[in-house]
């Protein structure tokens, strides 16, 4: 299953010293492991990259005070870190490039403490979104982002993830209160208050999100939660064509209709799905909304969206007001990468992540789908149109690199066009190994030196998960 | 009118050599200014430290390459530069702490491109937030943030600024999309994009945003704008105690009421503004309320409000839908300041900033009122208390060194309970010269030391704005 490895990055294992395994043995006894399948499984993330070494040992840690010796140890040994949550990472962010130890987060997996009067919520990294939710249930709480994975906060706030209900919510950025971060000398610090805003420093929890475990350990998360809407409504319209459903977007959000969630899947998508869960929908563009708020709000939100979604040619809409309902509607989007994969026996999917101001994403998409077309490649296509985000797909077969080659030509115009357009290589995913050049491509030479810089001061022996981002 | 100069701050005025001011004559012209009346005007803000020798001279920006230019030449001499809007800032942030020279970016006050569609607008930064609104008005748009001051949008990115309307909108943080900002060698660099959101490396915009200066000059700002409500509301209501007020608005957030703004006045303030401008409001603690959205949602929003203030004794609604009516009504929130200064003559108001978690808001806000009537001192009450922020402007006879003593303990004693409940020092004003020991307690000496770090690697030679925030 392996894509051929055409890595835009270098590997350069730097030496793991005898000495500093048995001082991690020492310390973490049974947590610290060296068995191969294990350090394999910490190696490698959802990305097509699986041809690095493994890391030398993955220490489980159990607390913040583990996580801060380890990066004591290692810091000594000059050998690099690398945190791991669930492996859910889509851009090579767990590989070892430049060899060093996996510390793997995902037994500290507690809720740390739930302030439902203040709508927050402190969690140790390893929870994962679907767990918190989970744990917070009986608060009338929910917390929003929703990563396509069960991903970890731990991870997810290092990749800046988001979602289908950014469009509404915001993303981690906007979502993470404070943090409590290992740095690269082993200190531990916290960043931020529970206040909801401060103009008291340096913003060094944004910096954090987003880093992508290059500047630190994230080892507690402090994060927003919202009400649970009293209200929610969600809908499927199909649409002529995929230009038909971006412009129903574009107008949406223009007209600041308070969307929770608008999602695109193209009529292949849609065919994909109907074979891999026989859902029976109209095998055509299609948007799948969701309306949060009072009964009387969300009525008036859906009245709006389909008078525009009417003028566009959108028909057919499928309402959905219980919660089976939307869940059977929701199956299609989640399934969409599942179906996708199954379409093609031995396939993988190469996915894109570009984001485009939402005027220009009609003309971002549409020239795409037509380029992609044009190679014959089968793909994907789904997207969190509302911020003018969207994945393409490109369904590859492993052992064929013309097909890898292709869905790279693919991805680099893609790129291209969505920076000629005033977007972003990425979204939601990171920019990891993959897409190194890409952030040099978009925010230049100059900006990307200030992130060095800055890399360079916060860890001088470059041991926080190497590599990534930048080269250095 | 000047505070005995308790100052918490070290003056260590560096050298400006007469080669450095003859290059910048040659190279402005009339553009550089060593005039005495000017310099001293650049030289100081709303703080009440007016103690410091004003820079050595001021510079007059029309462009960003001005800006480039005039840091790197102080570079080359190692000379502190210091950004200048329109002086409204708070907390000492202009002050010439260590000598150097002001750039005055006033004049670059121009809208760069409106992206009307993409619901964003690019500006420089001496435009103010007036006029911002002003400039835009027939996009159907408009920008939220609103300090009291008219503030340029680059002094209020460089604070973190937010204002009545952030409860809904957010502050600067999550408004700034992206920036162009000269570094401390004088390169001119962009952060972020038009996109709504990405992952793409570190984020430099918000590292940027609330770095008041030390870390680059920012001269030009992407911005987030918002399409004007179809409906406004804007009511008063009155409640028989400060706590009674507070609890409604416990209440209104943690029940998810999409509130634009939830302004407190304490029944000393309604006092003052009555005099000052006649209105006749009750003089008992008051909440004024505004609501955007549809006529409908308003509405909704109105009924709720009215419901919890009612189970709080809150009375007399006096509601204004009409442009006229909010703004008499809105009057009496923005004349607090000067209300409070008239009602005692040739005083000066020593203002507090801190913002703590909703729920710790009653317990913060009335220990520290019943502090401060223990005490004697004359004190106005104001604060965005949706979020949790609010400030007390106690009244001081500028001759009085112990009423000066007075507030600084009232504020020590208000700060540390803040601290003490989750919340920060500073929800909107900054850090600048006077809360850098607030900033100590506040975050650790960890993460001050990682801000520290930060600054000194992208800011070598400690010129840009130095000696604010914490001490280098």
């Amino acid at each position: 299953m392996n894509a051929p490895a055409a890595a835009p990055f270098t590997v350069s294992q730097r030496d793991v010293p005898e000495v500093l395994l048995s001082a991690l043995k020492a310390r973490f006894g049974n947590n610290c492991s060296t068995a191969l399948v294990v350090r394999e499984q910490h190696g490698r993330d959802e990305s097509a990259f699986t041809t690095v070494p493994p890391p030398a040992a993955v220490i489980f840690a159990e607390k913040t005070q583990d996580v801060a010796d380890a990066v004591a140890l290692a810091a000594q040994h000059k050998v690099p870190v690398i945190p791991f949550g669930v492996g859910s990472s889509l851009e090579g962010h767990l590989l070892a490039v430049q060899g060093g130890i996996s510390i793997d987060v995902s037994r500290m997996n507690k809720i740390v403490s739930i302030n439902s009067d203040d709508l927050t919520v402190t969690v140790q990294p390893g929870v994962t979104r679907k767990q918190l939710n989970e744990d917070i249930k009986s608060t009338g709480l929910f917390f929003p982002i929703d990563p396509g994975a069960d991903a970890s906060i731990g991870g997810m706030s290092a990749t800046r993830a988001s979602g289908t209900n950014a469009v509404r919510y915001g993303t981690m950025r906007e979502n993470v209160l404070a943090l409590e971060v290992v740095t690269a000398s082993g200190d531990i610090i916290r960043t931020g208050t529970r206040a909801k805003k401060s103009s008291a420093g340096y913003d060094l929890t944004r910096l954090m999100v987003g880093s992508e475990g290059t500047l630190g350990v994230i080892t507690e998360i402090t994060l927003k939660l919202y009400p649970l809407p009293e209200a929610v409504s969600a809908a499927v319209c199909s649409f002529p064509s995929i230009e038909a459903a971006v412009r129903t977007t574009i107008a949406i959000i223009q007209m600041g209709v308070p969307i929770a969630r608008v999602e695109l899947i193209d009529n292949n998508t849609v065919r994909m799905v109907n074979a891999y869960a026989k859902l029976g929908l109209a095998e055509s563009p299609m948007l799948l909304m969701e309306f949060h708020g009072s009964p009387a709000g969300v009525k008036e939100q859906a009245e709006t969206v389909q008078e525009i979604a009417s003028e566009f040619g959108g028909q057919s809409f499928e309402w959905a007001t219980t919660p089976e309902e939307r869940t059977r509607l929701w199956t299609a989007r989640h399934n969409a990468y599942f179906a996708a994969i199954q379409s093609k026996p031995g396939c993988r999917a190469i996915s894109t992540d570009t984001c485009v101001p939402i005027s220009r994403l009609a003309d971002c998409l549409l020239d795409s789908v037509a380029e992609a077309d044009a190679t014959g490649l089968p793909y994907f296509l789904v997207g969190h149109v509302g911020d003018g985000n969207f994945h393409f797909g490109y369904l590859i077969d492993p052992n064929n690199p013309s097909e890898f080659a292709t869905a790279e030509m693919l991805n680099h115009q893609l790129v291209a066009r969505a920076l000629s357009l005033g977007g972003t290589c990425t979204g939601e995913h990171g920019i990891g190994l993959h897409k190194m050049g890409f952030l040099l491509d978009e925010a230049g030479a100059g900006a990307v030196n200030m992130m060095r810089t800055i890399k360079q001061a916060l860890d001088p022996h470059n041991i926080m998960n190497p590599g990534k981002i930048f080269s250095l």
